[in-house]
């Protein structure tokens, strides 16, 4: 079973506080309100905004840096994902 | 008796949370601030928005996730029903 | 007399709630904030929003579903009417 | 001397109670908060929103419903007037 | 010295109670939130909104009314003036 | 060491009272919240609003009148200058 | 392992006031709501807005203006940057 996202939205999953530590990128103070480390686990087919196409920049594996606030929270098979629009994304880490 | 709805509406019906469980996936927290699994039972034509032709990406029987809070109430047969947008869709699960 | 409604606007009359039940529809809790069931008795001749024509998609007597606070209360001829825009249709009633 | 609307407005003049009941137009409740009858006086030469220029719809001599909050109110030869958009006009009375 | 208002806008003077009521027109209750008669002293060359030119409909000399909170105020050669948008002037008084 | 604004920014530098009152223009009340006099020391090269290139309407060395509220203060060399939107320019001084 | 900002958005690192000090800014009262000096380290590959291209006009190693409260932090190597959108730059120093 799959999440299949609609539009120009993303499902990431949240990389654990460890694993951030160890790739160099620690997050100041409270977790809580600041931007998170995410993995992309699933990339909608792009939408249109203003009558122009807005394509995907992102691709499954990749490493995003989000608001902790955007987006939505689903529990699936166990893991939590987060569904946000592309727009939500601030940058990815390479 | 069939409700149509108008422009880039979809009706759907929030799937028993028994359903839900046996499909895996678990909401977490209170149910009624997150969002949900849906069954699509009717979807409007589609709509024009900025200019631009919306198509509608679900069908009738897509299970798909929504947030409590979206859309529109209405029973139905004995059977409650949810009059929302397609944009708060969030994704299909397949 | 008539009520010729200006650009998307729709004339509707509400519908008894005797009648609705037996239409088979019932609209949950409070009739106050929930949508109701109306008959459409206007239609204006549409509008164009965002450069675009908005076609009319109902038609005089129509069971539309639509909000209770969408629109404006009208009396005439001892009848009350709702004037409200045709994107405050949630779904036609077939 | 006389008052030329500017752009998509159009000015009116208050139809009197009296007048509406004897028009078989009851106006429910509070007549402050409540839409009203009125009569135009002069309408502005159409104006270009989105790209698109809209049409003038109402003419001089026709009764409207309109909001009684919308517009601004003016006195003039001893008579108050409301400068409003055509947008908020309603429905025109046939 | 002279004021050159840019884009839509448009310097005006606003026009003496006394004279106000020597024109015939007379503004309802308290004045500070109501529209009044100003005489137009300086007007912008245009400007474009939504991709479209907006070209200017009133000209220096021309009596107009306009909302009180419209515009800002200042002072110039010991007389106050309002700059405000064209958008913002309700009626031209002929 | 200069300041290049970005876009329709212009970074003006506010005109002493003084020199105010000398060139006629006096501000009403307190000038916290009130219009200012300033003189234009960069322009920035235009932009992109709406799909329309937004040309620049006013030159270095140009007496404009602004908001006091409009744009942001930046120290730079001992003197304080307010970067802002041209569209926060209300007129030239001429 | 790099930061690649998506959209029109832009990569800064916060200048020393140290350093601020000696290239001749300085920031008027509190640094904590005022405006502050930064180093472009990444810029996106730019967006589009209401139909049309934004360009990207810094480059990585210019010195910009930008607002404290503009864009989000984030902690990288032991260095803190902010990510923000190319239009929440005010001016480049040169």
């Amino acid at each position: 079973m799959n999440i299949r996202p609609l539009g120009d939205r993303v499902v990431v999953k949240m990389v654990e506080t460890e694993e951030t530590t160890k790739s160099g990128i620690v997050l100041p103070g409270s977790a809580k309100e600041k931007p998170q480390v995410a993995e992309v686990v699933a990339v909608g087919p792009g939408t249109v905004v203003d009558g122009k196409e807005v394509k995907m920049e992102v691709k499954v594996g990749d490493k995003v840096i989000i608001s902790k606030y955007a987006g939505t929270e689903v529990k699936f098979d166990g893991q939590e994902y987060t569904i946000l629009r592309q727009n939500d994304i601030l940058a990815v880490v390479e």
